[in-house]
């Protein structure tokens, strides 16, 4: 059993980590609103967004407000459980070292 | 300024997050040490560890030991520095749930 084996591969990037820390607390975002409170492109929230998606840690729903695409994106039950047990991991590895 | 601006990305991979971690409170430690304590491949261990000597955050020291190679590894100042801010950052980021 290793040190860092409850640290969860798929958070192991700092925008999967704000998005899901922003879903944690906020029903449902959108594109922009993501985009803007992690001041990132739109090119690493997609990709980002998708491996989430993939690994059923969020959900991601597109439609349209008047002709404008609209993307909105809310995590998972099991999302918020592995995000948990991964915020866990890291606090017991940043309490080790105090 | 977005909500991960302080998260290190160096420090984006629980490898590296985990030899930060134990170098922070250990003057020195050799490969078999740090391989057993974080249960990761030779490897792993060797890349991941290049990279942080790389960014200067870290030291490498190669000798023998009798016949026996022994590689040791240690924290630099600027090593230290920059792992306490990204901690730092990431409890703001963890906080910012509660």
């Amino acid at each position: 059993m290793g040190l860092i084996d409850n640290i969860n591969k798929l958070f192991d990037h700092r925008i999967r980590l704000g998005i899901m820390s922003i879903l944690m607390v906020n029903d449902e975002v959108d594109f922009n609103q993501l985009k803007e409170l992690l001041d990132v492109t739109d090119g690493n929230l997609s990709s980002h967004s998708k491996t989430l998606e993939k690994a059923k840690y969020i959900t991601i729903q597109k439609s349209f407000i008047g002709k404008k695409p609209n993307t909105r994106y809310a995590i998972t039950q099991s999302g918020k459980q592995a995000f948990k047990k991964h915020i866990d991991a890291l606090e017991h590895l940043i309490k080790s070292q105090e």
